[in-house]
């Protein structure tokens, strides 16, 4: 279809963004046999945890247990977030060879979320930067509140573009652009991915969406009209914004899978697998999950053609 | 932006195809009130009941009533189904000055929905539409499984144009195509609008759409890229499809009200008044309701730049 991807890359985050604000902590060995379980589904990127105090988000106390024992020899992409020089320090003890930098575009969200506004967050973040390129762990970085902030409003374009340009500098090699609280419309996402676009034509740019308005199908769509391939989604549509009470979670892996096989845009992720691994989700979470699909009891089309003689 | 339309006509169809699946029955005098809630929230075309038996539909026994009461005087377009000649004169007898009729593209559905396939059903609604339109009555036409057919898997475009071009020849001035069970995805929207566009150019094309499988947006977002500007949609993404067990209702009106709003897309429409009505609907049924914003404790932004400041 007229200049859409015919394929995209999926980081499922449900271990980290879809699990660290669940009252039910999810024992190690669960996300172990989850993070298996992706994999085996056709998973190439997943984001396992977070390098912040344990104190601060329990669910991430054991980001360091599960990084050792899946990193090692994993084909696939692991990768877990670094907020500082110490989360640097624990992701190389680990043996993580892919690591996300994360910082908000908007003071507000930084000074909430990191204690910091974004530009000296972004200061904050350079020894780590560069102890980890030093060891040469793989970077990557996510912009939050790329296009609203809930404290600032609106995120204007030009501080995206400088926060990007800075991360590039840090040795940065993929952007991925937050919708952190899911409500940015697909007006938003063209006029900030455009503007990061045109500054950084080589930039590899992915989107971190949630679906809190029902807007993210919309996103995703308007994003592959611009040529993105790389997606941020949590499995059941799991996950919450600490600062948006009643938000709803990240876009859901099975309805992004559904809607790019729907769409002839190949995945690689094997759906029926990936509904099994949501049921077990949901048993472990004791929890109703918010993917559309979750609620359909016909089984989501595995591709386009084939999917609709599922539906009853 | 870029040939986007700056605003959209928004068919409320709560009264009709949102309640109609309603294991409630509300009440004549409730859905007056609900109608002129919507009249005064600026909605100017709204679908008020269906010309059914009412044996089949106890739900929309009171369309005549309802037809009686509001269209008389109403600047507002008013418009209720006829499937059949007896459902013409009903809705002659009640002084309805707008008209949809309704047919399936797929034999599968025609056949479970109407009790004949797509050429047949499309020959009884002659004399019904001949009625119609020699009272000056004015026709429009819901297309249904205009995508996808829970009996027939995908619906070739061809028998949508065929379906289109027969609609035409009966007098009808716009064409709703519909997708009934919420299984298209923006491909399939793309694919089957542009060969009804590039056939019949002159005719207003609108989309009806559920979202079952969470790709409503999308396709609203990929039907505003195509030039489309009418959409049917549900107050709190009520309703649902007798033939597709768990779908989820229409695309909530709510939510599409909120993401136009937010690209700087004109509806007209009130968001304040539309979220109390919601609240009052939401009582009358006794249900939670599936629109995304029902779920977000805050106001939804009346305009997109004004919206942010309303998130907590």
């Amino acid at each position: 279809m007229n200049g859409m991807p015919d394929q995209v890359l999926i980081t499922e985050v449900l271990l980290r963004d879809g699990l660290q604000m669940e009252p039910v902590i999810v024992p190690t060995d669960d996300k172990l046999r989850l993070a298996y379980g992706f994999l085996k589904a056709g998973v190439t990127s997943l984001e396992i945890g977070s390098f912040v105090h344990p104190d601060k988000v329990p669910q991430m106390a054991d980001t360091d247990r599960l990084a050792t024992e899946l990193c090692a020899g994993e084909a696939a992409s692991l990768h877990a977030l670094v907020f500082n020089e110490k989360g640097a320090r624990r992701a190389l003890e680990a043996g993580v060879r892919h690591v996300r930098l994360i910082v908000s575009a908007s003071d507000g969200h930084s000074r909430a979320n990191a204690g910091l506004p974004t530009r000296q967050a972004l200061d904050r973040l350079r020894p780590a930067a560069e102890a980890l390129t030093d060891a040469k762990v793989q970077l990557e970085a996510t912009i939050a509140t790329a296009f609203v902030c809930p404290f600032d409003g609106e995120t204007p374009p030009g501080r995206v573009v400088d926060t990007a340009h800075r991360l590039a500098g840090l040795g940065v090699s993929a952007l991925h652009l937050g919708d952190t609280i899911g409500a940015a419309s697909p007006w938003h996402i063209r006029r900030t991915v455009t503007a990061v676009q045109d500054e950084l034509r080589d930039m590899p740019l992915g989107l971190h969406l949630h679906n809190t308005y029902g807007m993210a199908s919309a996103n995703v769509w308007e994003a592959l009209h611009l040529g993105i391939r790389r997606f941020d989604a949590a499995l059941g549509g799991v996950g919450g914004c600490p600062f948006a009470p009643g938000a709803a979670g990240n876009i859901a892996t099975d309805d992004l899978v559904n809607l790019c096989h729907h769409a002839g845009i190949a995945t690689g992720i094997d759906v029926d697998q990936l509904v099994a691994l949501r049921d077990e989700l949901h048993a472990l979470l004791g929890r109703k999950l918010d993917s559309a699909l979750a609620a359909v009891p016909a089984a989501p089309a595995p591709l386009r053609v084939t999917a609709l003689s599922d539906i009853p």
